[in-house]
């Protein structure tokens, strides 16, 4: 009595017939998500025994790092899944290969580059590395940090348990991976419904299991403000959904943003403007538009200089609380009513020769990077900042985010600006099941740009708005199908039109993370984990 | 950057502008969920002081009655939610009217008819119930215990928190309330995802929560056979996804069918056949039509007398298990292509002077309904049956589940046979939000019968498939979207086009939730609870 047969038929995935006793889709063993650029692997196999097994620093860095030492302890934990494996937890006192076994009980980690303990992940980081797991070398190399993270990674996923249950095996690999794309987001909104922390974190977990390395934190929008300024406490006070309870304090902005980086991921935070921020009115109903047609607050007020004089305080709160070198901007959806309505912008667009509200928004835009740059932040705008032709500094981002992304990511490359797509990674878009298979044709090269425009393209992000979510649903809904971005984004050799290879390998990706403690609902179909 | 918006406006949910602070729906204030048939209210209210309240059991049953006494005592629990309000947690010493309020200092809990503490929930209970929250009254009244707990749920209901969030309320009430529809059910799909007794258990409370009162446990499929027969223990051994962790054990089942019943629920099991048994086949290939020319199990094989054989053995074991009257055989999506390739069933056909394959899919189900009956079971089957023209007992439950439920339902009803309502409450179909407005707009009543035929329906269900849902989604994504099935199969004076006041309520209804432990997901839009 459900159609589900039917879709699954639909969309070709004959590989085992829906009323066949068992899983729709079956798991790999061991493959890794997102798959690397390089990946050479054999049948033999080694054993790890877990408690035994242990990560050797090579000693070509000069004094100790503690983020390597912290990242390993806590890739150790993740190899810890299965210790009822009693019999093969006791150090083997005969040699390494018993009885043809091998085991595997130690990864030589090599830091080819400097340890900086407070380094923090940027745009250029460099996450590329190298793994072997052969019988003569067991070693990960890296030449920062952030491609070790990106390895232990990759190492963790090789991990799987052999078809009795009676072992945990890692085949026999060489791996050389590196990122397709340096931007690799998540948006989260927490304006529309409040985020606990708890669920951030375990957000920031997720995202470090599939290689993304931004955190969009889209903070604050019209429905509330629960951003915590120093400066203008009373934002958050009279525009939270509580101002006790509901709220992120300058302490736990630091923690978010700790736990990030020691996973390599960016946190970004957009304050959008000057449209998207009637919950700023509740305190500061100054800065706004009053907009009595509509008997609402209106965008911001772009005709009194109190509103940049705020908003550059504002924005040096951000400042201190973000140690991203990006700043979003927002920009996006501006509704022109209330300018229209207000005398004083009419007056203010004559005296200063404004001849169009699209031209109102670039002046507003204009001023707002110029600020932040002065700030030290580089921009990233939503993509009608471009199309009203905003002049823009060069490192400026246009996020795309409408449909026909094509066209639009073809202008904002051809004009020499950057460009981030998110077009076809909305997740609140949502399907019955399998609907990650549509996000995963996508790919941000399908424009018609010369190279020079393809490599402007530096990223994407998938899109998890705030209204569908609460703390209850937001990591189900956003994994497993967000991985699929993860992957597009990381991985450049992916067979186009093949959706098997990888539903096989999601199979086992979604059980690796609901494992780890990420509650990701089924990703194909019928199913379980072991 | 997202068309939220646009969605809300579409539906012409006005109420607020989706661009203004605060949430899209402002939720009500101890409003009943769903709604009681007759509700008088007034703006004066009563404080409760949970600590202090108590229940009280009027002395006119002749002994002690811990199925009333447990009841109370759960629900003075529920009570408890916010015990932060100290002020209020003394007993005043005074008069129970001081400074102009009234105390809530009891309930008087009326149960007029017999207690037995080891009654069963069944299609003829009489859940009705009355309720007096007056000055000079203040009493729960029902004839029976089920009535009694829908009472201590809309009674639970009635309590908010005051604006300034210093006290919990109630207003003045009286309320004689009773259901529209006597089947007021909710399936869970165990086969296609096993789900865990906790999860099952989280749901049979949030089911008590709408006053839902079936759970149809659809318990094995072609994908996995997790119910452990004391019989046929290699069913589960064999079929399960995994035989020690992913099976409901005898003492699983009595729990989740004794926890049910303290909560007024029937647990409804549903063994499917002929067709959706592949899982069966791994340990009893010989039951099932052996299918060589498509290499799977094909349904069934009803020309072996050795099937029945079994089935009645398995059946008896059921009816050992589960205590409800009715048993659920499915009898859908019955594929013929493996009949007509096995040419023992041709054979057989000939011999039986059975025709076609509806016929002897009709003989088949004859058999099973026939035994089942012996059993003391009343049979439920999916509209297939009805539309094979099997010959069924008078007393049998159609389930419509297909679209065009309308002319079904006329069809069915018009025969003298019962029906129960699916179609239009099918929760793994799914999208963005605020998809419960679809499930809303659906009412039983909508085709063309004479009111004897609208007296032949008796509920209906909201079905979650276990395709798209694990222990990890399942409870956000059943609610509070079921919620709406169950206030629609509970209220009868609903109006019909008004989505803006049950989305209030239901607004309160999902913080309500949230706040006993129920992970539901948003209804509405952005918002959130106190």
């Amino acid at each position: 009595m459900n159609e589900f047969k039917i879709f699954v038929l639909v969309l070709g995935l004959g590989m085992c017939n829906a009323s066949s006793p068992g899983p729709l889709i079956f798991a790999t063993k061991g493959a890794v998500w997102p798959k690397p650029q390089q990946h050479n692997t054999s049948d033999s196999f080694f054993i790890l025994r877990p408690r035994i097994f242990k990560f050797n620093i090579l000693k070509n860095i000069s004094s100790s790092c503690n983020f390597l030492e912290n990242s390993l302890a806590r890739y150790w934990k993740l190899l810890q899944f299965d210790v009822t494996l009693k019999k093969y937890q006791q150090k083997n006192k005969k040699s390494e290969q018993v009885d043809g076994l091998m085991y595997l009980e130690y990864l030589d980690v090599n830091l080819t580059g400097q340890c900086d303990d407070q380094a923090f992940p940027g745009i250029k980081m460099d996450e590329s590395y190298r793994l072997w797991l052969l019988p003569n070398r067991k070693e990960l190399q890296a030449a920062s940090i952030w491609g070790i993270l990106r390895g232990l990674e990759t190492f963790s996923h090789l991990v799987y348990k052999s078809d009795n249950g009676q072992s945990l095996r890692l085949n026999a690999t060489m791996i050389k991976d590196f990122p397709r794309y340096k931007h690799r987001g998540l948006l989260i909104d927490t304006s529309r419904h409040f985020i606990p922390l708890d669920k951030i974190f375990l957000t920031l977990d997720a995202m470090s299991y599939n290689k993304m390395n931004v955190l969009h934190w889209h903070i604050v929008d019209d429905q509330s403000f629960p951003y915590v300024s120093t400066k203008f406490p009373e934002l958050s006070d009279k525009g939270a959904y509580n101002r006790y309870t509901k709220v992120y304090f300058p302490e736990d902005i630091r923690d978010v943003i700790e736990y990030a980086r020691l996973r390599g991921i960016r946190v970004l935070p957009e304050f959008d403007s000057p449209g998207h921020t009637s919950s700023w009115g509740l305190s500061h109903p100054e800065i706004l538009t009053s907009c009595e047609i509509l008997n609402i607050y209106g965008p911001m007020d772009p005709s009194k200089e109190d509103t940049f004089t705020f908003l550059n305080q504002l924005f040096s709160d951000v400042r201190d609380s973000f140690k991203d070198d990006f700043f979003h901007l927002g920009g996006d959806e501006v509704d022109f009513l209330c300018w229209k309505a207000d005398p004083n912008i009419t007056e203010f667009m004559k005296m200063q020769h404004i001849n169009s509200y699209e031209d109102l928004e670039s002046y507003y835009v204009q001023r707002v990077v110029d600020m932040v740059a002065k700030l030290n932040f580089k921009s990233i705008v939503w993509e009608e900042v471009f199309e009203n032709d905003v002049k823009l500094p060069n490192d400026t981002l246009v996020h795309v985010w409408k449909m026909n992304w094509n066209d639009t990511i073809k202008k904002v490359t051809a004009s020499g600006k950057y460009a981030l797509l998110s077009s076809c990674w909305y997740l609140d878009k949502l399907e019955s099941g399998g609907d990650w298979r549509d996000f995963y044709l996508c790919d941000p090269t399908d424009f018609d740009g010369v190279p020079a425009q393809q490599e402007l393209v530096l990223g994407g992000e998938a899109c998890m708005w705030g209204e569908t979510v609460n703390e209850y649903n937001i990591i189900s809904r956003v994994w497993p199908r967000a991985c699929t971005t993860a992957e597009k984004l990381w991985s450049a050799n992916l067979g186009k039109h093949d959706l098997i290879e990888p539903a096989q390998r999601l199979e086992e990706h979604t059980c690796r993370m609901n494992r780890r403690g990420i509650g990701a609902q089924p990703p194909n179909g019928a199913g379980y984990c072991d």
